[in-house]
């Protein structure tokens, strides 16, 4: 493409404020914003009333225009944005992650078809430069795991109540309150923003497209001041984390809350920060960790993309394009901490074996080893006096014949 | 440039094997070996005769060579041999910090002047990708201050003394034996080093070209057991600290030891990894770590940018092209711990303030703030029987009139 960028926005919230911010301030890029596309003509807004317009073709049939930034926050309206902006030629950069997950075969194809690029960094962990750094990867079998703290929310609530001692649900209604989680904090609670990002890292990583349903996630919805206990007397902290990993030549991959011990990078991540750790074959470990979220941070991502733009970047998807094809298990066991209310037992058959469990007259947990896609289909998921936390030292390993192999995955931290 | 690339490479040691190996096991890139130019004729060698040659020409005017990757450990030899390269139109990928930093206005300009690239990611923290992320940051102003571990051997030495109680000599001794150190550890210890590195990055941050010996350095040559108690008792490590920040629209820069509080994160980085916060406008801080050091991390940051050139990537300098031009400056304040013998007292006169003092019949020290240009010209630095380790909590503040500015330095841990 030509080196001249003339951009067409959808959006302008948070993100797309940021980008306007970001740019303004970096004399550095030369991209002039053409027009910015918002769904309420009627609200006041920061610029000239001429930037701005409802209808969707004032941009994305504009000869002019050469880059589209979808920033929008619905991701079916934005699936057909960005499919049409590929369809006119036109280079497209988007934050958001729910679309990607949701669409990805096809998003992957739009850009074969037509040739152009699509760039996606600040849908993943914002401002940390995650997807660039696992496409110098260019081979399946190089990347072992991938994993971390992916949502900024959830990362906020946590460090509230680990370092000022807040309970729940004032800790979320804190975070509502500074904008960090949504006006429905579902999708960061529940732990669906991380899985969605965790699509779009598994394509990257291990060249696996898969759809959100397929990946499990459990959010951090049933945390307890039992379980807050717990970990405080063990002296960890509990992190949501994601996370993929090549276990036996299948991925295993999902979303849980995780005890952290302190000398794990990810003990330090606080507040609105993401982490992530990167193991493969000749980096062996490699951190990065930077806000997670936010309107300058997020805003700084679009920009990175669209300055890739000006040196023809595009993602090359190697790993999904050579090399023999993986899948997606869920037949390995893990280490978890159950916590149940005493009034309420479990059947502790789940559990290949038992190596922790507790009582008091209100609640009781037990820490052992479960089959993973025993976990999936476990009516546990279901109660709300329970929550799951995976083991501080948990192993990720294959299950053949109901036997746990002893090929112990590598520690990460 | 054509894609097909076409390697003729200078050195096949500790980091030219660990290319080989890398390339070697990375189907996804198609690059090809065409010859490799060592120093002794006579050595055996994994890789059949007919790749190797002694006569450096050679590779410098075979036509059918595009890319020359220079990992010798011979600066002065190295610079000829970029230098040739790049005047006969050969895109040059190196390693070697200390060619860089001890030519750096000359290679930029050979890189203008002849319009080719010259890529230096694994000179500069090996694994990490710090070059590229910083020349993410287009302004001169967007960046506030970039600092960590930049020197594997030394963070070794440090994790030994720390972790596993071992006096300083002995992990000097463990870490020349993995090969960590170089022969002469001088270069490490005495953070010559990770100077050489900081003047890449001062570059790369602020569009700053200095010469090594502008810049101050202050290894761990003088590290005793006393200082080791001390970090103990406070709940600290010690760290070997690269920084450079911008403290009142100039720069400051040094490397010098520093105590290191749990919450920092250089806190956990251990052994022979590097890590390195960014402080940014918009971005806040961000936080990189990974092998900083070894055959085939380094090897697989040498990859990485031999395959940038596949896509014509370049290193832009936008800021050190654009913008008023920033300077440094010695005149800023730092707070201190200066450990001495007591038989041998120092002259307090040189702090403007004393926060700690204390003695006993044989160690004594002072903490203060001093000013780091009086520093610069003190004797301390020659007398065997002193430390000097940078406070945990230390400001870097601006000195005006002699009297520190009251614009305090974000932190950035
Ligand atoms: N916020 C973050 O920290 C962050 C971080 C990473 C990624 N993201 C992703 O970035 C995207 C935007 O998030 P946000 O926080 O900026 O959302 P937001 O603050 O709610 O802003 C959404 C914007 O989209 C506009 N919009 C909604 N539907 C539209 C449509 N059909 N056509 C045109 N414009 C439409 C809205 O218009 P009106 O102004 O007229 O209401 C508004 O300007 C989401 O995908 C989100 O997941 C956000
Ligand atoms: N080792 C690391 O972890 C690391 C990390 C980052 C950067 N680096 C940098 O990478 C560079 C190479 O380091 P290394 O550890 O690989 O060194 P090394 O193991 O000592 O190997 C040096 C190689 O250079 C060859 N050589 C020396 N002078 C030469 C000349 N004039 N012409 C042709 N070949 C010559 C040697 O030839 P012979 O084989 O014939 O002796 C040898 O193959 C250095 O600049 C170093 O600072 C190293």
């Amino acid at each position: 493409m030509s080196k001249k960028i003339k951009l067409g926005l959808f959006g302008f919230g948070c993100v797309g404020q940021g980008l306007y911010n970001v740019l303004n301030q970096t004399e550095g890029i030369k991209a002039e914003i053409l027009k910015i596309c918002i769904k309420n003509a009627d609200k006041k807004r920061a610029l000239p009333a001429e930037y701005f317009t409802v209808e969707k073709n004032e941009i994305l049939f504009n000869d002019d225009i050469n880059v589209v930034v979808e920033m929008i926050d619905d991701a079916e309206a934005a699936f057909e944005i960005v499919k049409t902006a590929l369809q006119n030629g036109k280079a497209v950069v988007t934050a958001n992650k729910k679309m990607i997950a949701d669409h990805f075969v096809e998003l992957y194809e739009l850009q074969q078809q037509y040739n152009v690029p699509l760039l996606y960094e600040a849908s993943a962990c914002a401002s940390i430069p995650i997807i660039r750094n696992l496409e110098e990867y260019y081979d399946n079998d190089l990347l072992g795991a991938v994993e971390g703290i992916f949502n900024g929310s959830t990362n906020y609530i946590l460090t509230k109540i680990f370092k000022d001692n807040i309970d729940f649900a004032t800790a979320l209604k804190q975070a509502q309150d500074i904008g960090f989680a949504e006006t429905d904090p579902t999708l960061d609670v529940e732990a669906y923003d991380p899985k969605y990002k965790l699509c779009i890292i598994l394509a990257h990583t291990f060249g696996l497209f898969v759809k959100p349903e397929e990946v499990f996630n459990y959010g951090i919805q049933n945390l307890s001041t039992f379980d807050i206990q717990y970990a405080n007397e063990k002296g960890y902290k509990i992190k949501l984390v994601a996370f993929c990993r090549k276990v036996d030549n299948k991925i295993v991959a999902g979303v849980l809350p995780r005890f952290i011990k302190p000398e794990n990078k990810l003990y330090n991540i606080e507040n609105e920060y993401n982490g992530i750790l990167v193991e493969s074959a000749f980096t062996e470990s490699q951190f990065f960790a930077g806000k997670g979220a936010g309107s300058n941070p997020t805003g700084s991502a679009v920009l990175s993309d669209i300055s890739a733009l000006t040196y023809n970047y595009k993602y090359e998807y190697k790993k999904h394009n050579r090399g023999a094809k993986v899948e997606l298990t869920d037949n390995f066991s893990v280490d978890l901490y159950v916590r149940y209310s005493t009034a309420n037992p479990i059947d502790t058959k789940l559990f290949s074996k038992i190596k922790e469990s507790y009582a008091n007259t209100d609640s009781a947990y037990v820490v052992g080893t479960i089959n993973f896609s025993d976990l999936r289909k476990s009516d546990l998921l279901k109660r709300k006096d329970i929550n799951l936390i995976v083991a501080a030292d948990s192993k990720f390993e294959a299950i053949q014949n109901n036997v746990a192999s002893s090929k112990e995955a590598v520690e990460i931290c």
